[in-house]
């Protein structure tokens, strides 16, 4: 396997998003592009569960990190991927502030010939070395992962 | 400034996220309350920018958190705020894993005889105690906060 393997990550440019309260517990995020993100707190928190909460949106912005990785290393690697999903659960500190203390991420490929390897190489990769998010959730939270796959 | 002030923080219990890939560099993630959350890279990354990237989420999601214990606790302390916006500036380690090194904070209160020690003490104590997206995030960044107050 050559260590050499480009991968495409995010940008390293400066990122700016601005958050603007639409009452209650309701916020919308913008990014740069005008892109956006919606925001809620639970009821029994006081919100009203139109949108995703913050700590949730993190662990699914885990999940798309690494997600990210391991399809644009799967590409590269010619493997014929027909599905793919990511599990990421996670346990919290009881008392403030409620960082995650344990994530599990699981991923699901599913394809035509893919190869195991591959698969375990292009997860590691992405634990290791590509994943930001990943790496700094690592901070606080004992991180462990597994696979399942699906031969079409 | 009672230390015992009680605030709404997000549930405790587990979290689970349920990521689907879905062509190119796009996914969406689905919360337990089957609420959605859409990701996508970059056009100059491989994606399309149909939703925004997953670090800009993550940023996007320490906006929501300390917005969310500000507007919290300046509920509590009986502040009219007629208009609350967070902006979050940040800047990225230039290899992988990028992670961000310098986060700022921006808070913008509008509203009418708001109490600029009541404005300090709520984002000292997100800062300090509450806010878990930020807890998370100082692991590997400088976070710096400032504010602004507008009297209506």
């Amino acid at each position: 396997m050559a260590v050499s393997l480009r991968v495409n990550t995010m940008p390293a440019d400066k990122k700016k998003i601005v958050l603007n309260w639409k009452g209650n517990f309701r916020f919308t995020a913008t990014t740069q592009k005008d892109l956006s993100i919606l925001f809620d707190a639970p009821v029994e928190y006081g919100g009203e569960d139109t949108a995703p909460s913050p700590t949730e949106t993190v662990l699914a912005s885990l999940a798309a990190c690494t997600g990210y990785d391991v399809v644009s290393i799967l590409k590269k690697k010619r493997q014929n991927i027909t599905s793919f999903s990511v599990e990421t659960e996670a346990e919290r500190n009881n008392e403030p502030p409620k960082v995650f203390t344990k994530i599990h991420i699981k991923y699901i490929v599913k394809g035509t010939n893919v190869n195991k390897e591959a698969v375990e190489r292009a997860i590691q990769l992405s634990y290791e070395k590509y994943c930001s998010v990943g790496a700094m959730l690592k901070k606080t939270a004992e991180v462990t992962t597994s696979y399942e796959l699906r031969q079409d």
